[in-house]
C-alpha cells in the first residue's frame, strides 16, 4: 500500500519538528509534500537523507494525499481543510480553529483514541500547554474523579514561533548589558521578563490561550462541567511548557498512589525525587517526547487535593509528536506512545 | 535627637539595597554603620556622597545603634540579634529566623502596623513573596473574608543573591549558543530554565519557600488556619517576583471591586488594562517600591473566587523597603506607603 503524508505549514516550527519526527519515528510513508505559504515555498528541507522542496499551497495540492498534517494559523486551516478533505485526506489539525465543534474529536491519543473509531477525516491536535495537563490527569482517573482544576502555566517562547525565538535571543543578548528592549508594535521584552498574555483577551478578562486550557481540559476528559482555572505566562525559555497544577478529587489521592498510576501511564515519566533535586523542568523535557511530572505533593487546604508540577516539549508532544500518534492510530501504524 | 542605622549584611542585594534607600527616603539618622562579615570588611559604599567603610561584625559593633537592619542569613541573626538587642537597638530582621516565633510580629506596614503598638524590639521582616501577596489580600478585606488561597511564583534570581545573579548571566550567555550549562554542585541552570526548587524541601513535600508563604499568610493575615497551598518557582528574571493569586473569599469578590480596592491601598498600583497590553511584569515592578496587581477576573469555577496576578521588586518592598518601613514606623518618622 502506497501513502501520501502533507505537511502544511513545514516551515514553521511545528511543521519542522512534525517532519524530523515523521522520520525519527519511522512513519510509513511513500511520499512527502511540503506545502507553505507562496512566502515560503522553495525552502528545502533534509527528509530521510534527501532535500524536500517546499511547494506553495494550492488547489493542486491534495491530490492523491492520504495524511495531511496541518501546522498553519486558524485561517490556514479553515481555508485548507475541506479541500484537503475533499480530495480524500484525513486531516490533523494542530491549530484551533475547529477544536471547539462538537463533532470535531480533539485527541490526545493516550488520553482518548477512543474519538477516533468513527474514522473521522478531521481531528483537531489540543493546545500545547492541555496536551501535558490531560495526561497527568487522566492518569488519575483510576484513583478518584476530578472535581476541580488550577493551573499556572510557565510557557516557553517556541510556542510563539520562530520570530519570537528570535525575539528572545535579540532581548537576551542586548539585556545583558542593559535593560531588555520591549518587542516591536509595543510588545513587552521576553528576555529577563515574564508576560501574563498569550493570545488576545476575551471579554471576562482570561486570554484566549488560558480559556483554550479550559475549553480543552474539559472536552479532552470528556468533563464539559469541569470547574477550570488558568494563568498562562510566558517565560524566557527556549524549549519546554511548564505548569503548576492544582487538582481536587471526589475522594483522597495520595502523592504516592499519584506517582505509582503516572509511572504507568503511556507517554508519562515521574520525575519527583526532590531530595535529589530532581523534579520536571523545562531544559530536561526539551527534546523528548514524553512528560515529565513530579513534586507531587497534597493540598494542604483539602484532604482531597493533590499539587504538582510538570514540564513537556510544548513543539513534541505539545504539537507535533501528538498529531503523528493521531495520524498513526489512525493510520493502524503501532503508536509508540513510551 | 540623635539616631544610628546600623545594617548588618551590608554588602549583599539586600544590604545594599536598604542602605540606598535609606538615602532615598531621607531616613533621619546621624550615623549609619555598616557591619558584615570578615570577608567583607573594607568594602566602601556610598552614602549621601561619602563612602562609608563596612566594618567586620563584632561584639563591640552595636554600641549607640538605636536600629538595626538585619540582612544577613539566619545563622547571622541568630548570633547577633540578642546582642544587638541586649545593647540597645531594635533589630528589624530580614531572615526567617524569628519569623514564626509566636511573640515576634512579622511585619506589613500596610497590613498589620498594629503589631508594633506593643514596641517590640525584635520584628521580623517577612518573605520577599509573601509581602505582595498579603499587601493584595489584605486590600480586599473589606469585600470579604478570605477562606482559602492558592500561589504560584515566578520568582526572580536575586532572591538568591549575587552569586546567583552571576551564574544567571553567564548561563544566559553560555546558553545563546548553546544548551546552557548547569550550575556549580549539580545545581540545574537558571538560564532558559525554571526550576521548581527554592531553599530546601521539607518533610511535606513541599520546599522552605513554598511554606514561608503557607506560614507567613496565615501569620501576618492573622488567619492561623487559612487554607494555604504554594508552587514556587525561579524564572530567569532578574529583579521582581510575580505570581498567580486565586483567592477564595466567604461571598462574591468581582473584580471591578477588587480594583476599586487596591486602588485605595496604600503601596498598591492597578495594572490592568489588558486590552492595552497593561498588565502586572516584574521588569515593570523593578525598581518601584508599589505592588503592581492586575489581571483580575473571576474564578470560573467558583462564585466567590477571584484570580490576579502581581509582580513586586523583591529587593525593595519584598525586603529592603518593608524593612525601612517598619523602622520609619516605629521611629515615628513619617512613613511613605505609596
Amino acid at each position: 500500500m502506497s501513502r501520501t503524508v502533507a505537511v502544511l505549514g513545514a516551515t514553521g516550527l511545528v511543521g519542522r519538528t512534525m517532519i524530523a519526527l515523521l522520520e525519527e519515528r519511522g512513519f510509513p510513508l511513500d511520499e512527502l509534500r511540503l506545502l507553505a505559504s507562496e512566502r515560503s515555498a522553495s525552502t528545502r528541507i533534509p527528509f530521510r537523507g534527501r532535500d524536500l522542496t517546499v511547494e506553495a499551497v494550492s488547489e493542486s495540492s491534495w491530490s492523491g494525499v492520504d495524511v495531511a498534517l496541518f501546522a498553519g494559523g486558524n485561517e490556514v486551516s479553515q481555508r485548507w481543510a475541506p479541500v484537503a478533505r475533499a480530495a480524500g485526506a484525513v486531516v490533523v489539525d494542530n491549530s484551533s480553529a475547529f477544536r471547539y465543534v462538537d463533532d470535531v474529536p480533539l485527541v490526545v491519543p493516550e488520553v482518548n483514541a477512543h474519538t477516533l473509531a468513527a474514522r473521522p477525516t478531521l481531528i483537531a491536535n489540543p493546545n500545547c500547554s492541555t496536551i501535558p495537563v490531560t495526561m497527568t490527569l487522566a492518569a488519575l482517573r483510576p484513583l478518584g474523579t476530578l472535581i476541580r482544576l488550577s493551573v499556572a502555566t510557565y510557557q516557553s517562547v517556541s510556542g510563539a514561533g520562530s520570530d519570537a525565538l528570535a525575539d528572545l535571543d535579540a532581548g537576551v543578548r542586548a539585556g545583558l548589558d542593559g535593560p531588555p528592549p520591549g518587542r516591536a508594535n509595543g510588545l513587552p521584552a521576553f528576555a529577563f521578563n515574564v508576560v501574563p498574555q498569550i493570545d488576545r483577551f476575551e471579554s471576562n478578562g482570561y486570554t484566549r490561550e488560558e480559556m483554550k486550557v479550559v475549553w480543552e481540559c474539559r472536552k479532552i476528559l470528556e468533563q464539559p462541567a469541569l470547574p477550570v482555572v488558568c494563568t498562562a505566562v510566558r517565560v524566557p525559555v527556549r524549549i519546554g511548557h511548564s505548569a503548576h497544577v492544582q487538582a481536587t478529587f471526589d475522594r483522597a489521592v495520595t502523592p504516592e498512589a499519584a506517582r505509582a498510576a503516572w509511572a504507568e501511564f503511556p507517554g508519562v515519566i515521574v520525575v519527583d525525587e526532590p531530595a535529589a533535586g530532581r523534579y520536571p523542568m523545562p531544559l530536561d523535557a526539551a527534546g523528548r517526547d514524553e512528560v515529565l511530572v513530579g513534586r507531587a505533593r497534597p493540598d494542604l487546604g483539602d484532604p482531597n487535593g493533590l499539587v504538582f508540577f510538570l514540564a513537556s516539549d510544548n513543539l513534541r508532544k505539545g504539537a507535533a509528536t501528538n498529531a503523528i500518534q493521531i495520524a498513526e492510530h489512525w493510520c493502524g501504524v503501532s503508536t509508540r506512545m513510551s
